[in-house]
């Protein structure tokens, strides 16, 4: 039951996605490291928590803004990895950010399937320091 | 005009910092890079907004804990970075999370002073990719 929230009566399994145009300007304000590679935030849209993050290289972040979905490169795998082709667990860009030095990426995201994180839970960051351990988990952000 | 909520009528011009007492299976989970950084992301409490993104080592992220506060490694100048101590943009810990393969930090905070980035912004991610640009700065989570 992935459920997303259509934004048109479409029969094909796939929901809308939804392409950024990043001007030139702005890609060119993005700074990797010497392997390439830049680190992305992933933030769910809907509860504000930060899901996961992972890597990208200048190909995958062209790729994550044109297909409007998260495609990362696994650095274990050394491969593109378009996140949830396996899982399911897909991640519908809503919004993508840069820092203002440039070597930060903020994804924000409509989460499909049961979380970001491979092992089950919605969040990659589900184990707190100190005595509670896991206790703030999935949620983080809130209780202000 | 900082004006941090504070919690107690205190004459003292910091707030009470709130140690975290992580154990050693805790800290044993963190991997660390080549150069013995681990990435901290810090998000703000009472939004939910990211705010930053930045490098700790094994000993920042010790004082970090044992402090209250965000204390990280700063890779320009090669030295303890206290944030805020310049600046007055103490980022005071609410709780402290890792991810689930350890390599990445997460910091909820309540964030003093005008907000986290040198540039006068509240959130460094005040850039979005795409025709508008900065139009999203400071509330990437929200909108949901």
């Amino acid at each position: 039951m992935p459920a997303p929230t259509p934004t048109s009566p479409s029969t094909t399994p796939a929901p809308a996605a939804a392409p950024i145009v990043a001007t030139d300007d702005q890609l060119a304000q993005v700074r990797y490291d010497a392997d390439g590679l830049v680190p992305a935030i992933v933030q769910d849209a809907a509860t504000g928590d930060v899901l996961m993050m992972a890597y990208m290289t200048a190909e995958t972040l062209r790729l994550t803004l044109t297909e409007g979905r998260t495609v990362f490169w696994s650095r274990s795998r050394q491969e593109v990895w378009r996140k949830g082709d396996t899982s399911g667990e897909v991640q519908h860009v809503r919004s993508a950010h840069y820092d203002c030095d440039g070597d930060t990426l903020l994804f924000v995201v409509d989460q499909q399937g049961g979380g970001a994180c491979h092992t089950g839970n919605r969040t990659c960051f589900f184990r707190a320091f100190g005595p509670e351990g896991g206790a703030a988990a999935g949620a983080p952000a809130r209780g202000a």
